[in-house]
This record gives C-alpha cells, structure tokens and sequence, in this order.
C-alpha cells in the first residue's frame, strides 16, 4: 500500500531531446506513478512543479534513461517547467478536453459557436492539444469551410488567447507578406519611409522558422531586436517606429502552436490564413494594414484568382474588427533583391536605403510599391501618389535617417558579418534562365548554416530570362564552417536550383 | 569536404524509449549526416539497415545520449530493424509521400478515386504516414462522408494492402463484436459451436489494445495462440475451427495503423468502421459474416438507430464484396459474465462449456443467440431454429468436446492460472445497482495487471436491478503483486465504477 500512498518525490531531468515544440516526459516503466495512475506511452499527462505544469505526451523508458524517481523532459517541457526542478514535481491525469468536442462536432457538419473557438484557442494556446487534436482540428476547419461568423469569432478568438498591446495614435500601421519568397526583405525599407513620413508603424516580426531568414534574424544583424515591452514603446514614442522580434510578447500564440501542424501538413485554409494574419495584428493593436501577396508558381499562392478570393476574405474579416486593409498582388517567380540569408539580406537593405549604385533594383521598387500603398491607406499621400511620396522620402535619404535612428534607439546600430568562406556556383553551359525555384534556393541558404550563423546563406548572381555562358557564376555561397559550405555545395550540384533553357545548369 | 563524401559509419542503438507503436530515430545534433541532409526535429526520416528500411519521425538530441556515430531506436523503430544492427546504416530523406495530396484533395471536397485509395492504404501499411497525417486522413474522412463506392474501394484496398487467405470449403464464417463490453467473451463458445456443428470458421482475433483482455490473451490460458500459418491450416483442416492470434498473419495491416490516432481522437466514421471490419474478413477470407452491436450507454454505439444505420451500411459493403453480414443488436448495458482478464474470462468461459451449475447465464444466452444465427447463416439450421440447434450442441457436450479438440490441435489444452492476491470491494451501503460503469471497471481490471499478468482483473459479483446490503461484496479484484492490488483499489475506491439507487457505492 505504501508505493502508491506515499510515492518516492520526483525529479525533473533535462534529456535534452528536442522535438521541436511539442513538450514530450519520459517516465520509467516501473515508476510507481505510471502504474498507480495506469499511464502508458502516448498518455497524455500534466506535469506540476512549484507553479508551473504542462499537458505531454508521454513515452515510457525500460531502460536506465531515467530513473524510476525521475520525470525526464524534452527541450519543449524543459523550456516551461526547467525553472522549477528543485521543487515538488507531480505526475497526473490531466482535465478532460472539453473543448475538443467542438472539434467533433465540426467535423460532424454543426457550426463553431463564439465561445466553442474561444475555448478551444485558450486550450491550444495552453499547449493543452496533443498533435494529433491540433491535426484534426486544421483538417476539420479545412474541410468543413468555415463561414465568415466562424472565421471571425476565430480570430478573435486567437488575438484575446494572448497578450494585446493598444497604442494612443491613430493610424497604427502596419504590413504583412503571405508566404515568403527568399530574400524579400522590404520590411525594414517600408518602416523606414513610413516612420520617415510620420506614420505610427510598431512592427512585430518573427524569426526564421523554416526559411533561412526571418525580418527579426535580418535585423538582428544590424541592431538590437530582441526588446522589452516598455523599451519598444519607447522606440516608437520617439521615432514613430520599430523592428523588433515579436516572439517575446506572446501576440496570438495559438497562431504559433498551429503553424507546427500546418506546416508539414502542407495546407491550411483561406479562413485559417485569413485568422492567423489578422490575429496577430489585431493583437499588436494595428488600425490599417497592408498586405503583400507574391504570386507565382513556388510561390505559396500559386494564382491571381487564389490571390484575389483571399485578399477579399481579408478585407470583410480585418474590416469587421476596425482594421482597414489593403491587399498587393506581387510577383512571386523568383527571389527579390541577391542575397538570400540574414547578413545578406541586410546588406541588400542597406544599399537600398543608401542609394547605392549597385542597391538591387527589384528590391528597391517592390519596397516603394508596398510603401506607396501604405502612405496612402495612412493617410499621408493621395490615392495614387503614394509611390512617388515613396520614392523622394527614399532619394532625399530621409528613409535612411529615420532607420539609423530607429536602429540607435533600439540599442545601436552595426555593420552586419561578414562570412569567412565562399563558393562560386557557376553555369555547366551556356543559355538562358528560364525559372529559379525558390524552395531549393532556400534549402542551399539553410545547409549552408542561415540563419543560425548569420552571416551565411547566397548570393544570387542571375534574373529569370538572362543569357548565361558556360562557367559564369549563377551565385555564391556564404558559410563559416568548411563543413557546411561542403553541405550547400554538394546539395546545389545534386539540385539545380536554376534551369536554363533546353535543361538543367 | 571529407564530412560529407565520407561520414563515419552509423550504428543502430536500441534506447528502450516506448512511443506505443509510432516508430522514433533520435540524431545528435551535431551528426554529420544531420548537417549534411539539413534535418531538423520532427522532420521524416527514412533508416536502412541490410535489407530492411523504415520511415520514423527525428528527434534531435543535444546531450549524450546517443554518440554523433549512433542512430537511437524508439521500441518500434527497434521491431524492424534490431535484427540489422550490425549492417551498415544510413539514414536519407523518404520518398515524398504522393498519395497525400489524394488526401488534401479529399479535404477540399474532391472524392477518392480507387487507386487513390490503394495509394493511400498501401503508404499506411508501410508506416509511412506520420501522426499528423493519419490525423487528417481520419478526420477528412469523417467530416466528407465517404459514398458507398468510397467505403467499398477503402474496403478492398485495406484487404489488398496486407496477406489475403483462401480456403478451399464455402461457406466460411467468421464473427466480429464492435466495440468490447468487460467479459463479453462470446467467440471461443460460439466457434466451438460452430466448428461443433460442421461449419468452417478459422477465427482470428486481437490481443487486448486498451482493454484488459482480447480474444486471443483470455485463449492462451487455455492453449497457444501464436500458430504459424501453416499450423493454423491444419487445425482447420481437421477440426473446422481454430481460434488463433491474428497479429502475425498480417491482415489488413492499414486498419491497425490506423486504430492508433483513431482511439486517442475518440472518433470514427461509419464508412471507417464499416472498412476496418470488413476489410479484415476479407482478408481472413470469410464468405458469412455475423456481427455483434453492444448498444448501451457507455457502449460504443449508443442508440439502436446507430446501430441499425451501421448494420445496413455494413451489409451493403460486405454484399458487394461477396459476404454475406447479419447484424444483431445485444445488451451492451453492464459487462458479460463474471469475469473480467484473460484468466478469469477463460473460467467463464470453460463453466459455459462444461454446463457447469455456476456457469454465468448472460454469456451462455448470449453465446447461443449469436451461435444461432450464425448456424442459419451458414446453412446449419432452418431459419429461427439456429438457436435451438446451438443449445441441445453446447447441451450434450458437444461443444465443450470440439473446444477440446481445438486446444489440442493447437498445442494443447491448459487451465488457466490463479491470482496470488485478491481483495474484495464491498457496498458502502444498503440500496439496489442502478448502473455499472463498463469504461471504469475495465480501468480497475487494468490496473491490477490485465492482461499482461493473465490471471489478473476482477470478477462482478453484481448485476443492474440487483439489491445489495452494505458491507456485501460487489466484486473481487485479482492481482499478482501487492502493487498492482493496491493501485487498482485505490482507484476503485475513489471512482466508483458500480451506482446504487441514491447515490455511488
């Protein structure tokens, strides 16, 4: 009787096991809690230690991994309850997912009511659905398309599962950009000019999660990004601006959480995309936002009529929750700008706010397309005049100055890495450049270490329809490390990124 | 460039981590071919080792618990591949997985095609859908109804994906319960009846997924289970039945895959389970097929609507695959017998069998009512009089003799073992049992050791509407070690699983 009334107290133990941002516990076979609480692999459990606990998925060890007094965590559960390992830790049946019989209930054909989502976004938020639950609701969702009631009780839903910042301006603007092509880096130029015509522009970005390069990894290599709160108000108060990581300020998290099911799913729905975007602003207290939508084959909207029903949904839902929105079709055929990882990228910036004679003319218009829409939905320039307001805030330097001193504000400016070793990728014959894929470019920038080392990542030497002759270079690899260079260049040859007319460079 | 032209040699180790059947590969962070291939945590992995391949999800470890040279191995991973550990290894990107855009496409309202569905099932048996992806197939499933042409190719493609086996007699029965009651052990009376009464009935059956007893645990305490193909065709040979563990034989190996996301999701349509069920007898190569519904509360179908929605689905698809189904609606309110664990299931079963004066009454009546129809089904007895021909059977010891005969065909007979503890759980009270809790007292029969230590479970010493005094013993647990005994009536204690009139036990 005394192994299950007073069972040996427990010990948190870092395996040091990452499986990415699902919290995993492994307990022993025979630990006392797994049989007196008739636990076995794949339960899921909540751990408690001192005020903290979170809901797992279990595995169950038969070797000496653990110890039978042990709970071992993986890096997700290390991160939330590591803190608290010298304190009483408890192993238990977690509550009932009520929640989750919404899910069921979708899926038999019965509408999401307003507070079946904000349930279920407060217990994904709390990391309380397993992936399988998190799996069946995006299926569900995608399947049994959402009506524009549910999708905005939906975002709703998600931006009140976090934190909400408010502002004391009006307009608070904002850009977002659907689906990243490589090396689309016009966040930072758009700031500029807009903080520089005197628009209130807070913006929030993410880091990298499979891309070689996020804006917040592109910035970081030229100022601070990772702020307080109180700090980034203080940024903006005085420059009308910011560029900071939004990863700490835990704005929609639930967005966070299903990212991770939809990404190796490989789909999610317009209202899903339209929540999760609209979300996250509403959450960071923007009134207008712009949104720029590439189009293109590997691209992640593949057509302008895909493009045109999103941007629609867009609108109706950011309009039913006071924020104005406007929807940009780009062209989505290939990278923007030449380089294509954190430093490089940032270096493309800088011309471009520069003026530099070799600044990337691609970049360079795009940023002031997008800038030119913003003006005009803030209010600083007429319907149709924004580009050119745009343009002579970019050539008078005045966008430069507005970025230096955002960047001094959020903790000084810096010059961003250099990398220690390159190789030139060059074309095996002559012809011309019929397409780029952009999904093999980006996967050559992260073997060759970005965003991890920042200073990795290409540079890409060739636009789609330019002649190329045998052994001109098509781009050039960036790396730190002899290994990782070897990586990205034994991955390129075996992987043309780049096809020239009549086959492969 | 040495890394990656030529990394060191990966060996297999086994760490004894239990993730239920999903199979894990755990890669040190800083392992070549992690840098070289570009894997990340949770990414799919494809592991050969000599001739055997696998497809398993990664995690990525930072400590020492796998060496850079090592490939770590969940329990499941270790299944396949253990046996290689000396061969070479390496660890590659999987083939893409074609046939889930049949899925996605399912998704957004496009019906499956049968080769779709051989796609799809054939990719399942392989293991090579994840988790996530099992998710939302089983979820697109239940939320775009499938059609009857869905469900019959579903059907066929599940049987195609596994072994197919043929017996040269017709007709050949088979028998099938959806969704377990405690106790209602039926099949090893019903197939000696049968067998008894000269129709063919090979029967396969589970071991126990999360159920304190299969069919195949409670038969091997009375005889081996774990027959070779070829051994299990000469029991039939000679004695027109068997009643043998069916895990080995491989039959629709999809519907075992996908039991593991559907039981954690606690949904499935009827189109699934209609496939699940068939898909198996076609496998088995089964001409007549009876089916038992428990239809009760806290039983898997609920409402004899229910039951009568799936039992005319589940006739049309046998149908047209060349079985003929019969569907009969049983009391599925409180558990079967007295016994509930393999061991203590057996008893009951053998005192039916030997018309023993103690015999429960409910599993004997119910043994003949699903034998009845199961000897007119198969052409044994006039309509109406199969239950007639079943009893004066199992009366004059016929039944009990082929039983008998099985056992010893199958390696021979046993008795089945005895508990070394017991504790009995008494009524609080006076009052009379207005309801029993099947999912609550499985719980209990788990905790004691069913079905992993056989002779242990619980034996019910009450029935709904029956009046009790306080202090009279409502039922007996059975446990091997004085663990397990305790765990089981703690949780007794605390979750009452019997109700009297007015209130808990």
């Amino acid at each position: 009787m005394s192994l299950a009334s007073s069972p040996a107290p427990l010990q948190l133990r870092r395996l040091g096991i990452d499986t990415y941002q699902e919290p995993v516990v492994f307990l022993h076979a025979d630990c006392p809690v797994c049989h007196s609480e008739g636990f076995e692999a794949l339960a899921r459990v909540c751990v408690s230690a001192g005020a903290r606990s979170l809901i797992a998925t279990l595995n169950v060890v038969t070797t000496s991994l653990v110890r039978m007094d042990e709970v071992g965590l993986s890096e997700a559960a290390w991160q939330i309850l590591g803190s608290h390992h010298d304190e009483p830790v408890t192993v238990t049946h977690p509550e009932p997912l009520h929640s989750f019989s919404a899910v069921r209930a979708k899926i038999y054909g019965q509408a999401f009511a307003p507070e079946d989502l904000r349930a279920v976004m407060a217990d994904i938020s709390a990391g309380r659905y397993s992936g399988l639950e998190l799996a069946a609701f995006v299926t569900a969702c995608a399947s049994r398309p959402m009506s524009d009631d549910e999708t905005l009780a939906l975002t709703r839903a998600m931006a009140d599962a976090g934190a909400r910042l408010a502002w004391p301006e009006r307009p608070v603007v904002d850009k977002h950009c659907v689906g990243g092509l490589p090396g689309n880096r016009t966040t930072p130029i758009v700031v500029a000019i807009a903080a520089a015509c005197g628009l209130t522009i807070p913006k929030t970005s993410s880091r990298a999660i499979t891309s070689p390069a996020g804006t917040a990894d592109t910035m970081e290599t030229l100022a601070p990004v990772d702020l307080t709160l109180k700090h980034m108000r203080r940024v903006v108060e005085h420059e009308g601006g910011c560029l900071v990581w939004g990863g700490a300020m835990a704005l929609s998290p639930a967005d966070d959480v299903l990212i991770r099911v939809e990404r190796p799913l490989d789909f999610d729905s317009d209202s899903q995309l339209v929540a999760s975007i609209v979300s996250k602003k509403l959450a960071a207290g923007a009134s207008h936002l712009l949104v720029d939508v590439p189009v293109g084959p590997t691209a992640k909207i593949r057509t302008p009529a895909a493009a045109q029903h999103l941007g629609a949904q867009l609108r109706r839902i950011a309009g039913a929750l006071g924020i104005e929105a406007r929807i940009v079709l780009t062209d989505g055929t290939q990278p923007v700008g030449r380089g294509v990882g954190p430093a490089l990228e940032a270096r493309d910036v800088l011309a471009v706010l520069r003026n530099a004679p070799d600044a990337p003319a691609d970049l360079r218009e795009r940023a002031l397309l997008l800038s030119g829409h913003l003006l005009e939905l803030g209010g600083k320039a007429a319907l149709g005049q924004g580009a050119e307001r745009a343009r002579s805030t970019l050539d008078q330097g005045l966008a430069l100055r507005k970025f230096e001193a955002i960047c001094r504000a959020q903790g000084g400016q810096r010059e961003p890495p250099q990398s220690r070793l390159q190789r030139v990728i060059v074309a095996a014959r002559r012809g011309q450049v019929q397409a780029i894929d952009n999904r093999r470019l980006a996967k050559v920038a992260k073997l060759a270490g970005a965003p991890k080392s920042p200073a990795a990542g290409l540079e890409l030497q060739v636009r789609c329809g330019q002649p190329v002759e045998a052994g001109q270079p098509l781009f050039t690899l960036h790396a730190d490390s002899p290994g990782e260079l070897s990586y990205a260049g034994t991955y390129a040859d075996a992987n043309p990124a780049i096809q020239l007319s009549g086959g492969s460079a």
